[in-house]
């Protein structure tokens, strides 16, 4: 049954795309990220929450400091590619509700437990996560997202307020060569969804 | 600056798609839903571990089942949804890495820890919650995501094996008499995005 998405834009975001491993020296501009972020920013999130925050890692200091905490088998891409992105949930998030879910006025009064609040971040920061990535596609750049590395090391280097939780860290650029392996089976229709 | 993506796809995925908590009685079918699928799956997941599993709630007596778990202001919206879909997390996942991540032959040992497989099924699965989100628009269908659940009830009732954690419950059909609040707004990409 055909999906009104036309086809190309299912082979740009999800058929063609692929995780890339390696990338050219073609910058990224600041203003493509800007774009994506405009696209994605209307993601869905509990009560409006949008508790994603990125940090684009781009001088060669930050980058010195970021690739030590990623797993050994992850540092050479981060350090080839042109521009990484930290994605991180902001455990204060409900500060900003007051203005970003008007219609519930006593919305942030929900999250006055550190413990709920933390939980509900990563859970939208990590659904907005998976709008960013397909975003990083939808500008026609490769993402390389990665879960392999040292969470708290990360996060004392790039967010020393002690108030966000790193979550996933994106390579993003043009593919290189050799930049991704075959693609990878998936699980059937049958082995995910039943119907009851 | 302008995406690679085209601008009415982008306007059906993000742009004009809304959250909608009210639906006609227009049916959804099984069809349509296994090309959500089918598109959506190859969406990226660590070690490509793709624990998310979806639960069709379609029946009568099944939904009689799940809106008592549903926070009441949910209730209603549920009731009235043409398809609902429970979302979970399979924590159990590592048992598909053998055919799924082939490359790397010890990967289902890496998980033999339940703390640690819950802890990536968790990530994971959400990032494809996000995607299955961008999959029911793709769709040409309104997504009404919602995270107000007792999860553990849910559970018990669509997970008897003990092994999968629900994450959110999405209603899906298409928009009905008015379906949607006014827009909320979004934060601004120097409020979301920093660059070292």
């Amino acid at each position: 049954m055909p999906l009104a998405l036309d086809p190309a834009a299912q082979d740009l975001l999800f058929r063609e795309a692929r995780t890339a491993n390696a990338f050219t020296d073609e910058p990224v501009p600041e203003d493509l990220i800007e774009a994506v972020y405009d696209l994605v920013k209307y993601g869905p999130t509990s009560m409006n929450q949008q508790p994603l925050r990125i940090v684009l890692v781009r001088s060669v200091e930050a980058r010195t400091r970021l690739v030590p905490h990623l797993s050994e088998g992850n540092r050479k891409k981060t350090a080839g590619a042109p521009l990484v992105a930290i994605l991180a949930a902001d455990n204060e998030f409900h500060e900003e509700l007051p203005s970003q879910f008007p219609h519930l006025p006593g919305a942030r009064n929900l999250f006055a437990e550190r413990a709920i609040r933390e939980e509900s971040a990563r859970l939208n920061a990590l659904l907005q996560v998976g709008y960013f990535i397909i975003g990083v596609r939808a500008a026609g750049l490769a993402a390389g997202p990665m879960t392999g590395f040292d969470a708290g090391g990360v996060e004392k280097e790039f967010f020393a307020d002690g108030d966000h939780s790193v979550l996933v860290v994106v390579n993003i650029g043009k593919p290189g060569e050799n930049a991704w392996f075959a693609r990878s089976p998936r699980l059937a229709y049958d082995q995910v969804v039943s119907t009851v």
